[in-house]
């Protein structure tokens, strides 16, 4: 794999200078005929041994192309904020547009390697993390994300002697790094690392491609090369199967049961008010606990028009401290958002630690509206199933409680209150002609919720199904739902 | 002031009754006129004294509106990220769309309100903070962002009887706060800080109401009426004159000289090339020293077109470790962009602390472009002066050291680039025939920039004015530029 690299070949001047400028007008051509067309997004991984040469590689390369429209996404240590959220967080953030390009130095790769790079690797770990990075950039394949990852590689003597000539000029000695001058002394386990690593994450529709590094000339011109050859490539195929998620962490195939409505008779005003109260106490008790402080929770509520999202989610919030809440109302993506993969607008709005985010409508439009409206391909939103899993599970794992209810109302319960809307003066605007085109298209929204129900409720993010039709007992079991999760998350 | 609110009013519950449900459709239809003419944002400043019901009118607010284009913007303590950032800037990034409504708590008035319920308030430190406010809701004024500001008030004895009532009963005791609870002691203190901070900040742009508060009918129909009359109202003019601001902090009225080119001999390349790496050298141990990590570095590159900004800039960026750099490069804003103060998409970038944001072309668009083809009117330019050194002098204080570069090229030598360029197959891209229709305002942009450097050369963002005829003496300039504002400014 390294073998070629290796033997450090070099580009002899009088060839450099025949190709530069036919590879140099090529590449500039072909970032205009993508930000043209706009077919997708190219993201370039940089990576490999420390004192290679990745910087002035990718300096030559933003020489070369229009700036503009290029990125470097450079990432160290997390700040304090990004520290709490998962650690994909970042990255999703840095995502660049259809028709735009990003360098990432710093990447996903970074903490992989560390891993693979210890004297004794934990290989569970680093399937585990590779495995992760397969679910990020066959997602990242499906949504027309390209994904080119340059591992820059070259022999011990070649990268020593680098170093020591840099050393050695007055001018360049101060770009030296602690890191650069230890590859030598540990370059056999660095080597086996950077072996561990590619051979784990190469994918036909994310391919490692080693740089040979020595000479600087090879190295620009294969850069650029790669670079090149990515962009006249036809986008790469998402795999037809997404790659699995550990049993545990997906849907179980049933769609979980309607919660028992604890109590059938309609419950009178003062019995309501005194028990939604006491479960606000509660919820509200929970929050402010030492222990949240360290945890998030992330609320979703999806359910067909009329189903009583808003009222449920007003209750919720009441029992908030305003400044520790976000509400994220979900309508139609803008063109920023849909220049971008689907779960994009949603990461944004993760919340810090000791703080709530509920969204009102949620990424779960992916496999209701956008399935039954056919907006996408069934394949599209047959992988989103397994896409959906994997966030939530990094939302879990990045400390977040993560709960999902399903507003189930019954079909003449929504023809009266659709009739409600439309004779009160104060809720008309509730009510839209889209909302009785979708209760035309029940049935499809039934099968719809029913396989998303029965495809995403995992025991990191559940669904809880409530009826509705009772307003508020949904309220006070959707309160419930909450307390008890968060009195089981600690 | 307080003395209405202090008779705790009340509106019979028959009144009441009677005005709901034409106030509801009243504000309805407004939020729609909104939506559909988007010729503001509101932001809806909530303030007063704890236990005053100020959560629960604003929640009645949502109830009535369409929340789904309403914004709580609730603010605590800053999160560390934030707290890296001037203190604006948390607001800055929330400030809601043309058409949308934002409803602040914690809003840039909780420090003012801090200070002036001191046991000893500091007036001059007050007098400040006034003054900073009414700048920056000068500007929201400017930029369509009407601000009604909304202080909640009541009697000493309403309020511990609200607070004790909620006590009393099981169902709302755990609402109530410390905070709360201190109110009646206190009393006192809190209404003359109130009074401060009314008296210092009440603007015909920006207007102060009072709300009574002791009757939740009346807090609800004032809250609600306050909001459809703001709505209703012709968009308020920004004040005329612009609040001043200290005069250290202003521009002197006159542009700063050319730098003398410290030899006019052109460099030769070996020469040119250790020299640069000497500063680069300097550049990169300056920002690697302890003390960078409590500062940051904010640097704007202006100039017209074929200046060399790109040039300098990668020599400047070449320096510094990717991993804390973020080069901005702005053009024509974007829909979200421009529905939005103008000074917002620049605000979204400031760098944490330790890091480097380096602008290519800037705010300063507004005084140059902007002003040159006309695209807003005089007295809008006119008034970016303050508003930019205002904004610059918050960089300031936040921690930044902010350099800006005007790189100057004469006429003649821009044709002979123009001319490389159109000739270069790997530089046509650059040439545009914008570039050509803004050489033709030769003139109109001269003015422009010496209106520019001579209204905000100032102190605390100092103007370096560099001659690129000369492209290598240029850059060394502007890296020793750098190099010594870093070290001035330990």
């Amino acid at each position: 794999m390294f073998q070629q690299a290796e033997l450090d070949p070099v580009l002899a001047d009088a060839e450099y200078k025949r190709r530069e400028p036919a590879l140099r007008i090529a590449l500039l051509q072909s970032q205009y005929d993508l930000l043209r067309k706009r077919d997708r997004a190219l993201l370039v991984v940089v990576a490999g041994v420390d004192g290679a040469g990745k910087g002035s590689a990718i300096n030559q390369l933003n020489e070369w192309m229009d700036p503009r429209h290029i990125r470097t996404l450079a990432f160290g240590d997390p700040s304090a904020d990004e520290a709490q959220r998962p650690p994909m967080w970042r990255y999703w953030n840095a995502l660049p547009a259809l028709g735009q390009t990003g360098i990432v130095f710093g990447s996903w790769y970074a903490p992989l390697f560390l891993e693979a790079a210890r004297k004794k690797p934990d290989m569970n770990r680093i399937e585990a993390m590779a495995a992760e990075i397969a679910r990020f950039e066959a997602m990242l394949a499906g949504e027309r994300v390209q994904v080119l990852k340059l591992w820059y590689h070259l022999s011990r003597e070649a990268q020593a002697a680098r170093i020591q000539s840099q050393l050695a000029n007055p001018a360049t000695a101060w770009r030296v790094s602690e890191a650069d001058l230890e590859v030598p002394r540990k370059f056999k386990r660095l080597r086996a690392a950077g072996q561990i690593v590619l051979e784990s994450t190469h994918t036909p529709h994310a391919p490692w491609r080693v740089v040979p590094s020595a000479n600087e000339r090879l190295r620009t011109i294969e850069t650029a090369g790669a670079v090149l050859e990515a962009l006249r490539r036809k986008l790469p195929a998402a795999p037809r199967k997404p790659p699995a998620i550990p049993g545990a962490q997906s849907g179980h195939g049933e769609a979980p049961a309607l919660e028992p409505v604890p109590d059938a008779r309609k419950l009178d005003d003062g019995v309501y008010e005194r028990q939604l109260a006491a479960w606000q106490a509660r919820l509200s008790a929970q929050v402010r606990r030492k222990r949240f402080r360290k945890r998030s929770l992330v609320l979703v509520f999806e359910g067909v028009d009329a189903a009583g999202k808003g009222g449920a989610i007003r209750r919720v919030a009441h029992a908030l401290d305003v400044r520790d809440l976000e509400i994220v109302p979900i309508s139609a993506p803008s063109d920023d958002e849909r220049a971008h993969p689907y779960l994009w607008r949603f990461w944004r709005h993760l919340p810090l630690h000791g703080r709530v985010c509920i969204f009102d409508r949620s990424w779960y439009g992916r496999v209701l509206v956008e399935r039954v409206d056919g907006l996408i391909p069934p394949a599209t939103w047959k992988r989103a199933y397994v896409e959906i899993n994997d966030f939530e599970e990094q939302l879990r794992r990045g400390g977040a409680v993560v709960i999902k209810f399903w507003l189930a109302i019954s079909r003449d319960e929504q023809l009266r209150r659709f009739h409600e809307r439309r004779d009160s003066p104060f809720k008309q605007f509730k009510l839209t002609p889209d909302d009785w085109r979708n209760r035309r298209k029940w049935d499809d929204y039934a099968q719809a919720a029913q396989d998303m129900l029965a495809r995403t409720d995992t025991a990191h993010a559940p669904w809880v199904v409530v009826a509705t039709d009772d307003k508020r007992a949904a309220r006070l079991l959707v309160l419930e739902h909450i307390v008890q999760a968060l009195e089981e998350a600690w």
